[in-house]
């Protein structure tokens, strides 16, 4: 019955007024076709790199049969996962269909709601699968090459990884951007943005899904192979005679790599719709050049991110990290450039000073560095927070313990205040550079905004190269894997473990990248769902006016009385601060769970079959493979749905519930009468919009803070016990070497699993909201 | 220059248009008198209830060594925590008076807002220190009294902490009527109640340190003796030898007699006047009985609490805790139906259905209740909770502290739940019992509003008994520790010991109880802050109006665009969320640091006088006293600087920042010019207003699930490791019990510093921004 709500968004989209006189440039289509061109041209750089990659030496039989099994392992986690979501989604897609064909008025546009689903969810995991496809095939060959030079593999692995982050961005650009095309944006650019949230939200729920069962899993198969192995066994790390060892390296795979590429293809599909609907706000100052503009800049970032990858290279002496920061070093300035001249050529005209605007897209950048900064500070040995806790293990694990909560729980303070100056700074930049923009019906308020969005999309503008480190990091550590269990020469595994250290200190900063860009993009997604809130109610009372119906919009009305004091807002905010802790705690028990089976199936090898430990013969690695790929997927359904339908039950519940409580939208909300749009003398129900407001807008803030000490300090315990390990405060078997490896296993989940499907979840919170505002209406 | 801004507050309502006509019934002042009558009595039981316990066996002479060193202790700690919480009280009135003095106009409430701020720290200091003063004698004699019988000691532990409640509750009564009174109240009702934000300032401010500096105390105290007696030198918990023992001992008196009274002394001030500042909405209906109403509900809780303390009896065989919780339903039963006495006596008149708000009260009672029990259900041992814990010991410390986490991130869960539904359904209650009412002016919103206000009158209508339960833990606990230290024969241990496990539920419970009325206050707070906002600036609009200048406000206006999609809002609840974590961080560190100095204190004790350990000579204990209180008071100042500063720095940053940004109100928040009210053609300036109810609103939301986090978490890691002792997964001196002494002493910072005085923090935010509030406009 209610499904038939949801379709009144298309519908209502396409009654909206235009809100300017601006006629439509068509030779201004030039720059969607420039901007899928670049992308099709990226996507045949990933393919180029992919076939390097892939015809490089493959090493010796021994190290194949491992990697191998890692191989095997990876792909079958992921082809039962993809089937596991592809049966969520076709659900969802059934159910979306079926709600849209119960009202005529909606039936019309089930299908386009149902392709833009079906397109994103699509899109993401080719995205996913593709990346890892290749990096699991490119951990073997950087090993072979770390044979040979430090720089053959580092150049593997990073063109290894940029596969993944080419083929992302570019198909984040191209669904998009088709689906502009298909759904005629070249013609109606003002009503097609909104029709494109369905995108978003397809690529959140695979993120969701993705994120999650890749981060329980990666995480279960570590914990419990340290506990049964290192612990109980009393063998070393990547040991081959540890049956959960491969389980292991295939966590690598699917938790980082497959995860992390969902996660920022999310990122960047939910920023360019929102990006674009805001565009609509200005459409008589930039035309259709406003909308198309997200979708430039990631033309922009692929380019850059091409010849970023292309230009690193490295001697045997230097650290891999310097070179891998001089590839980001000349990524960022040539987006900086292209950011200037997409500015310059796309977002001016009268009174539009686009020098204000080029700042806003450097605030963006400078952001992104400073996270980047901040993250390397709170997880790096050098400084005091890791210092402090290496210290804190002299007196024993709880002192340990107590000492990475406290870092943890300050990390939130730098990244708050930058986000904050930021967003004020961007905002007073956008107000600036249009202030000579006079036109009735944009205010100060939506130039402000769309400086913001401007800064977010600066902050994304090297996300192509980003992804590359980050996908580095489990190739170079299941490289190094595959040395160590292949017995190759020392002088072969230091450059493994220089590249593998190399990999870490990526995977952290791409984590404090990716919560950065995602509680800049919070804000722009808000935007966009007061903007859509807005947007369909002034159509139900244009049609209601147009069908004779007396109805009444007050001047000037916008969606804004998300009033933290009224009791929807207050209660979903409530519920959405309550969500970030319930998942996070429904995850990290997940992953306690399916350890536990790890570690029962290890005891259970080493009994039935105790050649495993005598060294005379091999564990049955793909059962320990098998076990935990299908506890991971069962434990990611629970906190999964809970996402999904806690949003969707507080906009229902309050929507029917308002209409208990006295007169109208007083009722609830306080807000008098001749404030609010009625129809047929009858208030328009904000109570379910509004809670859901405040559930996404708490819930998004209090997930962020979560997702940096969760993050952070996962990554401060680590680098601890790293520290420890160099020989500080006894090295390693002294008693402080123990308390850190306490430290590093709590850290484990949090960085791991529930930090990263925090950020995740945040974007979900804010697709979903987009695509089912209708109806909480 | 700002400060005199602060003056504008009380200058303004005494402009106030009165809202309604109904005239001051003279002969209502009775119940005013009434109030204030039985708080003088309270405070004479409370006097008879400390000669009865003083004059009781005061122990033998080795007992009272013990009890004279934890006594000295304890005042020394309180003698120089008021020393400097009160130069700073001082630093502040005196800032204050000078700022009133700035501007002729605030001059003549210089002296009002100084005084009301002093009363209000005074009485909270009175409070804390009556109450320890008689807690820190009663500790010997219930260690007397058990070599008697279980009965006289638990009644001697239970008088000893009803003197701590009578006093807190009668004070907080007193201290609010008498400032009503004085200041005129009786002739301006609905002015007056404004005047008194000040009390719940000056009591947030003692109670803020009081908690910070007691917590820090209390727990660096005991994880410093355990670390270095427990662990180092293997002596046992309490051990004479141990040079930290006594500081532990005093620690519990400070921390949790001290600091929790502060902390209920401040929940019942505010909700106080904040209640008082609803009834000023209703006075049209109610009259000056709707303003008093709260008093007369404290009355009630007191003459519930001294009933319900003297029936508590008990027998040898009986555990102590049915004893007090049948104390706890004979307060909670009379108290119930003093409300409903009241609730008909004086929330009556035309069109009030009194029953439905009754039935608010009587949601704020299940809401407490239910509050206990979940608080129970996460930390006591027959449940799932902390069985999970126990379980995961048998693993490692690294598996105990993952589930801990996972515990504790789950608890928020159910208490949101119910908050939402108390929220609802008294709002409901307060629509429905008001339905009848048609009065300009009073809208729904009004009498849901204070439907809640109600329920949680109803909620903090036990408030007495329940600190008197909660003073009862350290009484006992010191008993236990005189006890154990003197040698007594095990049959007296048994008896103490039954009772230290039970005063570890009481204290458990109010926590949770605390915490509980902390969040369903802020609802009540949050609308008195708007509601001032509302009042100031109408005021302002008049007087400019009154003053010929042109002024406007829109039909209908009221504060709340509380929006967090504007910038000042978003900005306001990041800064207002990280300021929970950061807070929480910094005390935790403090108490390391603090830790970290016993040890070293008792480390050069050991060293310099060998014999301590031979037990040939005592250990230096005031020295250890002496170095603990020095830090603890050092480490209090930066937290709780923060917490005061940011709000204010907030405040006023978003109030200048707002001018820069645009034209007028639009620049920064979007709303139209013609819905915002005007002096002199300039919009009012908001944005320092919104960017601290943002701050103040996400910051309590966050602050509350921080706190139930580490409160709930830690109290499960404790009784974990407690559950363990008792024989489970191998009993005490197995690797699951020292894996569970590693959750607990990670969770004792957790538990009894950093969670308790977030509940202050979110309490002073909540009236430092109601006393500072026209310094932001």
């Amino acid at each position: 019955m209610h499904f038939g709500a949801l379709a009144a968004l298309l519908f209502s989209f396409q009654d909206l007024p235009t809100t300017g006189t601006a006629p439509i440039n068509s030779s201004d289509a030039i720059w969607l076709w420039i901007a899928l061109g670049v992308g099709v041209l990226a996507l045949a750089a990933a393919l180029i790199l992919a076939k390097a990659v892939l015809s490089a030496d493959a090493g010796t039989a021994e190290m194949r049969v491992i990697s191998d099994a890692i191989r095997e392992g990876a792909e079958a986690f992921l082809a039962r996962q993809y089937k596991t979501i592809g049966l969520l989604a076709l659900v969802l897609a059934v159910v979306v269909f079926a709600g849209y064909h119960l009202s005529p008025r909606t039936a019309p546009y089930a299908l386009k709601t149902v392709i833009s689903f079906l397109v994103g969810a699509v899109c993401s995991g080719l995205a996913g699968f593709t990346g890892m496809y290749v990096s699991i095939r490119a951990n073997i060959r950087t090993a072979s090459a770390a044979r040979s030079s430090l720089n053959k593999a580092l150049q593997t692995a990073l063109r290894g990884g940029a596969v993944t982050g080419l083929v992302v961005i570019a198909l984040s650009l191209i669904g998009v951007g088709v689906l502009f095309l298909c759904f005629g944006g070249l013609t109606d650019p003002q009503g097609v943005p909104y029709q494109l949230v369905g995108f978003g939200f397809g690529a959140s729920l695979v993120a969701l899904f993705a994120q999650l069962g890749g981060g329980i899993y990666t995480k279960a198969a570590d914990v419990g192979a340290d506990l049964v192995g290192k612990v109980e066994a009393g063998i070393p790390e990547d040991d081959p005679r540890n049956p959960a060892v491969i389980a292991d390296l295939v966590g690598d795979n699917v938790g980082d790599c497959a995860g992390r590429g969902a996660d920022i293809f999310e990122s960047t599909a939910a920023e360019n719709v929102g990006a674009m609907i805001l565009g609509v706000a200005l459409f008589p100052v930039f035309g259709i050049k406003g909308i198309l503009f997200p979708l430039i800049v990631h033309a922009i970032n692929l380019i850059a991110s091409i010849i970023g990858v292309a230009v690193v290279k490295t001697n045997d002496t230097e650290d891999p990290m310097s070179a891998l920061n001089r590839g980001f070093y000349v990524t960022s300035a040539l987006a900086l450039g292209g950011f200037a001249f997409a500015v310059h050529a796309m977002l001016n005209g009268d009174g539009v000073a686009w020098g204000w605007l080029l700042s806003c897209g450097v605030v963006g950048m400078i952001t992104a560095f400073l996270f980047v900064w901040i993250t390397q500070y709170y997880t790096e040995s050098k400084y005091r927070p890791v210092q402090s806790i290496a210290e804190a293990s002299l007196t024993g694990p709880a002192t340990n313990i107590i000492s990475g909560l406290a870092v943890g729980m300050e990390t939130p303070a730098l990244p708050v205040i930058v986000i904050s100056a930021a967003l004020l700074l961007s905002y007073y930049f956008g107000v600036r550079g249009l202030a000579g923009v006079h036109i009735a019906g944009i205010a100060d308020y939506a130039k402000g905004i769309y400086g913001t969005a401007i800064a977010t999309m600066g902050m994304l503008s090297s996300a192509a190269y980003i992804l590359a480190m980050d996908t580095f990091g489990p190739i170079t550590d299941n490289a190094g894997g595959i040395i160590e269990m292949s017995n190759q020469p020392d002088e072969v595994r230091n450059k493994t473990d220089k590249l593998d250290s190399a990999g870490n200190t990526t995977k952290a900063l791409t984590k404090g990248y990716a919560v950065g860009s995602a509680s800049l993009a919070a804000f722009l997604l808000f935007s966009a769902y007061l903007e859509e809130i807005k947007s369909i109610v002034t159509a139900r009372v244009n049609d209601a006016h147009a069908a004779g119906i007396p109805a009444f919009m007050p001047a000037g009305w916008s969606f804004t009385n998300i009033n933290l004091a009224e009791i929807p807002v207050f209660v979903g905010a409530l519920l959405g601060a309550m969500l970030t802790y319930l998942f996070s705690s429904l995850a990290i028990k997940a992953v306690g769970r399916t350890a536990q089976m790890v570690v029962k199936d290890v005891r259970d090898q080493f009994r039935e079959n105790p050649g495993i430990m005598e060294g005379t013969s091999k564990p049955d690695y793909a059962r320990c493979v098998s076990i935990v790929t299908g506890a991971a997927l069962k434990e990611m359904v629970l906190p999964g749905v809970l996402a999904v339908g806690l949003p969707v039950a507080v906009g229902l519940i309050f929507r029917h519930l308002s209409s208990s409580y006295g007169s109208g939208s007083e009722g609830l909300t306080g807000v008098p009468s001749h404030l609010v749009p009625t129809i047929n003398g009858v208030a328009v129900n904000l109570s379910g919009a509004s809670a859901v407001a405040g559930l996404l807008m708490v819930g998004t803030i209090s997930g962020v803070l979560l997702a940096m000490l969760m993050n952070n300090g996962g990554g401060a315990w680590d680098n601890a016990k790293k520290f420890i390990e160099t020989g500080a405060h006894g090295g390693k078997k002294s008693d402080a070497h123990k308390a850190a490896v306490v430290g590093d296993t709590v850290g484990d989940p949090f960085k791991d699993t529930a930090g990263p499907s925090l950020h995740v979840l945040i974007k979900l919170l804010a697709t979903i909201t987009l695509v089912l505002a209708p109806l909480f209406l």
